[in-house]
């Protein structure tokens, strides 16, 4: 390793939220690009502008059930004992105009999703109707104005805004586009992510390790859970601990990426050295070296020139347990994604006491044991690295900074590990 | 529209859970079909066999902090009142093996990560140790045999059932295999989910539609769905609403998929009609014919020659909440997921009264609103056929057959309507 001037941890350890809020503030408030895509390839991307509807939905009046197209007038008290006996001037075929007006005493036959005839303002449901003779209904039942039919624009009208900007695209939304014939829209491009491991020990997964060499896990744990939150992972491959390598790569990928992300090694000297680099690469530099949070402590968080970067632990679970504290937000920014969006959980019993540090944020990974009484939370004790610790778990149970820790039988919110 | 032996609705409406548990009976247990994909690809796929670890991780013990490795034995009774001194005889380098040996008396640096020396059993932090001259530490805290290391195989040992079948491969897994140099993984091909939408009034969505006319959204929001679950949608396009055709499309879909949906159209008759096709397909044919659920009473619940096909209501919003129910547990049997896996929701407090029949199962679309007491879920009241109800929503809240209605302020759990 070089012996360089390097940027140690800073003395106080920031709260994770604060951490993050100073983060986002020193980037762009708006960075997003956009691009158009087919809407039929548009799940799960965000929206970059509101969508606006350029037509009515339902264009045309239709009946929401299997009846008959009438004037409501002509049943005004229509019963079981007094019913009203309207003329059956025709049917409205499926897909087409009906071909036929409703006059004053007359009837339509009409199905589910049928185009209402001229005239008719209502439609009387099949179960409430007679055939009194041919050519001829008997209705027993009266209906409002209105009545079993939808009318135009009563889903979304002309001009209404069906999307807002930020919004990711869900199954209900490719469709609504689609039913008002908009094949393609406009979504936040997939952020590019630049991902570098560091470390004289870290081979890539093809190569048998040597003795004191192991393989590569943050750069794919880190990849994948970028390119599950809509981002596009770009690989940097295995930096040198060394001071010119590391500035040669970072730069590379700080230039081709919108936020790059290390793991800046393991031992204190490899991060620290990771910091100077940062600090040097881009303005402000570093904003946050060392956070009040268990895993994650040695975490670094700058932005340089505009773009985040981001150092996290070298240790495999609390690089992807920082990641998702610090990496996603940055990305969902980067999404234009708004933060307040709903978060799910699920309440689950803790089966044993969870100490923790006053002051500092803990983040416990839990197995999940469903019960008669509904769902048990029981967290994985591990050493520091254990990869498959994290793969045992359901989610993540969180201690906040102001608990001593968590007693057994308390009801807890367990963050899933995936989407 | 063919005048046919119907098949009508079933006059007993089946409760979901019910109708769901008669499905799955019919259908086999293991029809999975398996593929090997390459493990930086298999994000979100569900592993077809259990993975079986090929070696001890870590391979070699490894420390867990920076300091000095020992002998345990040598720092017993350290203090620093009565500190231990030890010599320094070498430093261990990263990604290789020491080089040296620890003997009694000896100490050697090394950094987090790094491969223990033979002879040495333990670590002792670096803010425990002071140099005391050249050469030579001074040992201020006393560690027990094991202490500040992993030991091989602690991570996972060689044979250890690293994943079992069923699993759906995330991000802590995908690493964790490319850990062990598992460069490839056995996994469930997607199932390929045939969709056929029905009804003489549906055309494609780049067709402007004429009077009587409105475009396909079922086909779209299904295929989303049926996507965001790990399945292959395939189009099979509009059927006419004829009987030789829904049966020429239905059965090449039924060839070609490993389960068909078909959303039966909006008329009762032509739902009869596609009950009375599914039937003639294919053995046992018919299961279900209307569940007692709001939405989606007229769904048609079939098993064709082992293979699941369901007719799904016309309705765009009752189609998609009926497939969160019965297609998407179709699609993780496909795959071979259980069934007990932990489902997120997110906990929220009812703003009004919501009313329901007693014996019948509701889902009703609610937008979650943040408040400083938590989520607060606002019900959407709709008309039928409003496919931008849904696309207001954020998720849904099940009001169970056993209850008339669920009460304002009621605290309720709303499922996400999207992953």
């Amino acid at each position: 390793m070089d012996s360089v001037r390097n940027m140690p941890e800073f003395l106080e350890l920031l709260p994770p939220v604060e951490a993050l809020e100073l983060l986002l503030k020193n980037l762009p408030e708006k960075y997003q690009k956009f691009e158009r895509v087919s809407t039929l390839e548009a799940l799960g991307r965000v929206v970059s502008k509101p969508v606006i509807a350029p037509e009515d939905l339902p264009a045309f009046p239709r009946s929401t059930v299997d009846g008959y197209a009438v004037r409501a007038s002509d049943t005004f008290g229509a019963s079981e004992t007094f019913p009203m006996y309207l003329s059956l001037v025709g049917e409205v075929p499926m897909g087409r105009a009906p071909g036929f007006k409703i006059l004053p005493g007359q009837a339509g036959l009409i199905h589910t999703g049928g185009m209402l005839p001229d005239g008719s303002d209502a439609v009387v449901m099949l179960e409430t109707v007679q055939n009194a003779g041919p050519g001829e209904v008997e209705v027993l039942k009266s209906v409002a104005v209105g009545e079993n039919i939808l009318r135009p624009g009563e889903d979304v009208r002309k001009g209404d805004k069906l999307l807002t900007a930020g919004m990711r695209l869900r199954p209900a939304e490719i469709g609504g586009l689609l039913g008002l014939g908009l094949l393609d829209v406009e979504v936040a491009v997939r952020p590019k992510v630049g991902i570098l491991s560091s470390g004289d020990e870290v081979v890539p997964p093809q190569v048998v390790p040597a003795p004191g060499q192991v393989r590569d896990i943050n750069s794919y744990t880190l990849s994948a859970l970028v390119a599950e939150h809509g981002a596009e992972p770009q690989f940097y491959g295995i930096v040198p601990d060394r001071l010119q390598d590391l500035r040669v790569y970072l730069k590379k990928a700080l230039a081709e990426c919108d936020l790059v992300v290390i793991t800046a090694g393991s031992s204190a000297s490899t991060r620290d050295l990771t910091a100077s680099v940062i600090q040097e690469i881009g303005a402000p530099g570093v904003l946050v070296h060392g956070v009040n949070v268990k895993p994650g402590k040695p975490t670094i968080l700058a932005v340089c020139d505009g773009k985040a970067v981001i150092g996290l632990p070298g240790n495999p679970v609390s690089a992807l347990v920082i990641a998702g504290i610090f990496v996603v937000p940055v990305i969902e920014r980067l999404l234009g994604m708004t933060r307040d969006r709903p978060h799910s959980a699920i309440s689950a019993r803790l089966t044993t006491n969870l100490s923790s540090q006053a002051g500092r944020e803990d983040w416990v990974p839990v197995r999940l044991v469903l019960t008669a009484d509904g769902y048990l939370a029981d967290p994985i004790f591990y050493k520091s690295n254990l990869i498959f610790s994290l793969s045992k778990a359901d989610g993540l149970v969180h201690i906040p900074a102001s608990a001593n820790g968590l007693p057994v039988g308390e009801m807890v919110d367990v963050e899933l590990l995936s989407l």
